[in-house]
C-alpha cells in the first residue's frame, strides 16, 4: 500500500545492498576495526572539516542518544531538552535508565525556546549559587535535534546563540541528527555540515532514516567527552560485524550520495506540500523538511487511511486531526502523484 | 541567633536523648532487629490501624523517597509528581540515578492539579494504546506530599479522588510525609492517620523534622510493593545501629508524643502568622501548617536577616521578596514573641 | 586471507541477502510489528514445541544477555555463571552496568562445575538463613552457554540436574545460545531444541554467528520473566527496522536452513580437527563443536599467523601457545584443505 | 547479656552524648555547613598532615564505600578487591547497583594476595592490549580494608608495594577504614595515619564502630576523584542534620579521644586472647586487632551461646566451629573477666 507514515519503511539504498553482497563471504575483521569502518570514519571527518573528530558508528537512535548522554554526564548532572524532544518523550526513559534527568524546556514548533532557556539558566544559576548546587540536578548539556521532531530547523544564528549560552554556563551542545540529511538539504537551511561541526560538541549523522539499513554516525568534537569503545560495549552496542556499519557509511559518504538522496526527500516533500495546499489542505506547521503536517477533517480521514499509510499526530479539535506525511530518500515522483490523485 | 529558617535546626525531643543515654552502653542487636525497633513498628501499625502493614525505619528523606520509588517501579516505569514536588526539584536527581523518570505535572500552591493529572492520564493512555506503550515512560506511581512543600494540605476528598485515578490507571499512590505531623495536626486538616493508611499504597511518617534526631518511618500497605531489607541494604541505607531509629520512633509513638509536639509547631505557626498579619505583612500563601510564607519589601529584608534566620524563596517582584518562616516542635512562645518584636 | 579467527567474519547466508533485496523498497512496518517478524516468532515457537513462548528478536549478544538478565533480576539479586562465562569476562561489565552482580562459579572446560554450584547454593542458603539475606547478593538466576565459550556441551542429564538445582533454590535457568546451532547440530549433543525449551526459563537462538547478518532470537518460557518491549526500548535495543530481524529469522527457520548450515560448520570442524591431529597437533580441549583448540609450539606460531587468521587464547607454557580455530556456516571444504596444506 | 558478637552494639562515647545534649536546642545550620563539621574536617586534615585533603562526613559503611567507588569509577571501570572484601560479600550488591564490577582477587587471611594481584594486572594488561580493552571491565581502583575483615593488618611495606602497583597500572588506592582506629592502635601496626594519608588516594576513618553513634569520615587525597556534595545528595546520603556528624567527629578528633578509646579495644582484645589461649582454645587467625577468632568444639558451643553473645563464622570441620569475639571502645576489664570465667 502507498504509505507516507514514516521515513524508515524502506531498507537501504541499492548501492549499499550491492556492496554488502560483494563482500558477503569475505573474512572481515570484527567490532568496527575493519577497513570499511576506517574509510567511513575518515570520509566523515573530511566532510566535517574536522580531522580531529572522533567518529563512532552505532546501530540506532535511542541507543545513540543514550550513549552520547551517558558519556557527557556524571552523577547529578542532567540534560536540557525541548519538552517535545525525542529523548523527553519517545525513548521509554532510556536516559533516566542511565541515571540522568532530562530537564524539559518550553518549546515552539519543536524548537527549544531560546529566551526561556536563557532565563532558566540565569535563574537556576542564581538560585543554586545561593543555596548550594548539591541539592539540584546540574544542567550540564543541551540536547537539540536538527531538524526537529516537527520538521523545523534551527538557523545558523540560533545555533550560534545556543553555543553562546552553552559557553556561558558550561554546557555541552549535542545535536541529534537522526534526520540530518533532510535538514541540511532543505533550501531553507542556512547551516552547513561544517558549521555544525564547528559549533557543537557532539552530533550524529543519521543513517537509519536516510538511506542505510540502519546506522548512526556519531561525531565527537570535544575531547572532554569520553565516548569510548568500552562504554559502547557496556551498553551492548558494539556491533560484532561492525563492517556492516562501515560499508554503509562509506557508501553514503562517497561522492555525496547521502546528501543527494536526502535532497530527493526534500524535493518530493515540497511537491507533496504544494499539491496538498493546492487541494485546499491546511498546513499545521510550516515545515521546510521531509516531514509535512496537515490539519484534516475527520470526515475525510478514515477514507484516506484506507488507501494511504499516514501518521496520526493528535486531535486538532473535535472535528479535525493533525496528520503527518513523510517522504524519504526512496520516495518517487510517482508515489507523490498517486497520493495527490487520492486526496 | 533567633531563626525560623527551617524546621530541622534542633536535635531531638529531650525524651529521646534521655532514652538513648539510658541504653547507651547496653549490648544492642544490629540492623533494626532489636526490640526497640520491633516496638516502634508495632506502635506504628497500631496507630495506622493496619496490623498488616510493613514498617521500615530509614535515616533521611531523599534516601526514603528513592528506596520507596525504586521498590515500586521497574524498567521503563515513571512516577508522576507535581512540578514543585521534592523529588522533582530538590533531590539532585536521586530518582533518576535509580533509573526512573519523574513525570512533572502542573501544580497549584504545591498541590498537584488533579484535573490536569486526570486529563494527562486519559490522553497518554489513548496515545500509548494507539502507538504502543513501549516507546514511552509508563506512569506507574503518583507522588504527593502531605503537607506539601508550600505548606498546603490535600483534603480527604482530594485524596479519595487521587485514589480513584490511581485505581483507574493502575498507579501506586505514595505520600511523602516528611512533615506528616505538621500536616495532620493542623486544624485545617480533615485527614487522619488511619484515613491515610486506608487510602494510599505507601507513605512515611517523618521524624527528622518532627522531634527525632533523624529518621523516617515507611509504612507499606500494598503487598505488591517489594520494599525488602535487601533493597535497603543495597542502597547503603540499612543502619548498623538500627536501634537508634527504633528508640526514637518508639518514644515518639508512645502516648502520642509525636502528635503533641507537632501540634506545638502549628500553634506557634498560627501565632506567628497572626502577628505578622497584624503588623501588615502580606501572606504569600494561605498555609495552615508550620511553614508560613510572606511577601516582604526588599528595603526591610536585609535588616531583618541580620537579626533573624529566614529562608528566601524567590523574588516576588523587583522590590519584594517571598520569604519562609518555619516553626517546629521546638519553637517556643518566647521565640515567636521575640520575632514579632523585631519585625 | 584464509582465516579461522572467529565465526562471525562473513555476512549472511545468501538466501537472506536475496530476501532483503526483494523487499528493499516495500513499505514495511516498524519496530518488529511486521509480518516477517510475526512469521519468525511463530516458526520459532513451533520449532520449540512451545506455542506459549514469548519470542523477541534482538540485534547482538551482549545486548541480549543484558536485557534478559535485567528482566529476570531485581534490586540485590545476582546471577550465577561459570568463571569463564561470557557475561563474566567479555562484556565490559554490561551486567553490572544494569545493577547486578555476576556470581562467578568454578568451571571445568567452559562448563560450570555442578557439584561446586550445588555446594555453593547449600552453603550460602544456610549462611544467609542464619544471618539474614539482606546483607548479600541473592542468587536468583543461573547463566550457562550451550555450547560453552570453549566449545563444550552440557548433556541432557546435566541440564536436568541444573534444572533440579534451580527448582530447589528458586533460580531462573538461562541459556546463552549465541552458537546454539553449532551446539545442537554436534553429533555429540544429546539435547534437542525441544528439550531445551522444556527445561529452561529463557534462552536464545544465535543468528549473528550462524547465518544471519546479525540477530538473536530470545525465547521466554517462564511467564514470571517480564521481558517487555518497553524494557527493550529503554535499553536502546528496539530496532526501528525490526523487519530486518524478522526476515532473517523467518528465512533461517524455514525448512531447517538454520540447522543445515550449522551442521556444515560441525562437519568442517571435524575435518579440521582430524587433519590437525593427523599432522601431530595437540588438542587443548576435546571440543565437539565448531570451535577447535590446539596447543602449538611458539616456533611455528608466527609463520602460521602470516598465512592464516587464528585466535590466540593464552600461553600454554613458555614455549607453547593455545590457539583457537573456528569454522562457521560459511566454511568450505576448500578452505579446510588450504589450512591443512599450510600447517 | 554479656556479648562480644560485634563491635557496634553500644551507642557512643559519653562525651559525644553530652555534647549533643548541650547543643540540642540550638539553631544549627543544615547539610554539614555548620561550624562543628568545619572543625571536624579541619581536625582530620591536621591529623592526616594533609591540609589539602577534602573531608566528607557520611553516615554508614556501605553507603560510604558505594559513594567513594561511584566517585572513582566510570562506565566499564571496575574495582579490585580481596575475595573476602566487604564490598565483595557483605553489601548486598551495592557496588554493582551503582553499575560497577567488583573484581575478586585471591586473599590470604583477609588480605589481598599481592603477588596474585601483580600477576593478574600484568596478565590482563597484556591480554587487553592484544584484543582491545573495550571488551573488558577495566581495573581502575583497588579496595583494601585496614584492618581487614579478619582482623589482620597490612604492613607499611605492603602498602608501599600496593601503591607501586597502583601507580604502574593507573589504579586508585582506596582503604576502607571502618575499624581504622582498631588497626592503627594495634602494637603490631607499623602504619601511622600520616603514612596512610601520604600513600593512598582515598580512605575513611570509621566512627560507627569506634565511639560514634554513627559516622564515617572520608578523606579524599587525590583531586582527580570528584566526590562532590551533589553526588552524596544523589545517593540520599547528605544528612539534613549534618552537625550530628560534625559534633561526633570534632569530639573524637579532639585530644586524641578516637585513638585512646580505640586502644582500649586492643588492650581488652589482647587480654581476651591470652585468657582464651591459656584455657586451651585454639586461635583460628593470629589477629593483632579487636576481632579475635577461635576454633571451638561444637559440644561446648551451645552452652557458651546461652551465656555470651558470639558471632559464628563458619564450620571448621564436622565437630568444630570458627567463632569471632569482638572487643570495642566500650569493652571493660570486668566484661573480659566475666567471659574468661565462663569459657
Amino acid at each position: 500500500m502507498l504509505s507516507f507514515a514514516c521515513d524508515y519503511m524502506e531498507g537501504a539504498h541499492p548501492a549499499i545492498l550491492n556492496r554488502l553482497a560483494d563482500i558477503n563471504l569475505d573474512k572481515n575483521t570484527g567490532y568496527g576495526l575493519d577497513a570499511y569502518s576506517d574509510q567511513a570514519r575518515q570520509l566523515i571527518r573530511e566532510a566535517c572539516g574536522r580531522n580531529d573528530a572522533q567518529v563512532h558508528l552505532l546501530v540506532g537512535g535511542t541507543q545513540t542518544n543514550t550513549i552520547i548522554i551517558d558519556a557527557m554526564l556524571r552523577h547529578n548532572d542532567g540534560i536540557l531538552a525541548a519538552t517535545s524532544g525525542h529523548i523527553n518523550v519517545h525513548e521509554a526513559g532510556a536516559i533516566e535508565a542511565c541515571g540522568h534527568k532530562v530537564i524539559a524546556m518550553p518549546a515552539r514548533l519543536g524548537k527549544i525556546d531560546i529566551d526561556a532557556l536563557e532565563h532558566h539558566m540565569a535563574t537556576v544559576t542564581a538560585e543554586f549559587n545561593a543555596v548550594g548546587w548539591e541539592h539540584y540536578v546540574i544542567p550540564r548539556a543541551l540536547y537539540i535535534s536538527q531538524p526537529t521532531e516537527l520538521g523545523t530547523l534551527y538557523t545558523l544564528d540560533e545555533l550560534r546563540r545556543l553555543r553562546g549560552i552553552c559557553d556561558q554556563y558550561g554546557l555541552y551542545l549535542f545535536v541529534d541528527g537522526a534526520r540530518l540529511g533532510y535538514g541540511l538539504m532543505s533550501p531553507a537551511c542556512d547551516v552547513t555540515l561544517k558549521d555544525l561541526a564547528s559549533l557543537v560538541d557532539v552530533f550524529y549523522i543519521g543513517g537509519t532514516k536516510v538511506g542505510a539499513l540502519f546506522g548512526e554516525a556519531v561525531v565527537v568534537l570535544n575531547k572532554d567527552i569520553r565516548l569510548t569503545r568500552g562504554l559502547i560495549k557496556s551498553h551492548g552496542a558494539l556491533l560484532a560485524k561492525g563492517w556492516l556499519l562501515g560499508v554503509q557509511f562509506a557508501t553514503l559518504m562517497t561522492d555525496g550520495l547521502y546528501w543527494d538522496i536526502a535532497r530527493n526527500a526534500i524535493d518530493q516533500a515540497m511537491r507533496l506540500r504544494q499539491g496538498m495546499v493546492d487541494k485546499g489542505y491546511e498546513l499545521y506547521i510550516d515545515s521546510p523538511t521531509n516531514q509535512q503536517f496537515f490539519v484534516i477533517g475527520n470526515d475525510r480521514l478514515e477514507a484516506l487511511q484506507q488507501r494511504v499509510g499516514i501518521d496520526i499526530i493528535e486531535a486538532a479539535d473535535d472535528t479535525h486531526t493533525v496528520i503527518r506525511l513523510c517522504t524519504s530518500w526512496a520516495t518517487t515522483t510517482d508515489q507523490i502523484d498517486q497520493l495527490l490523485a487520492i486526496v
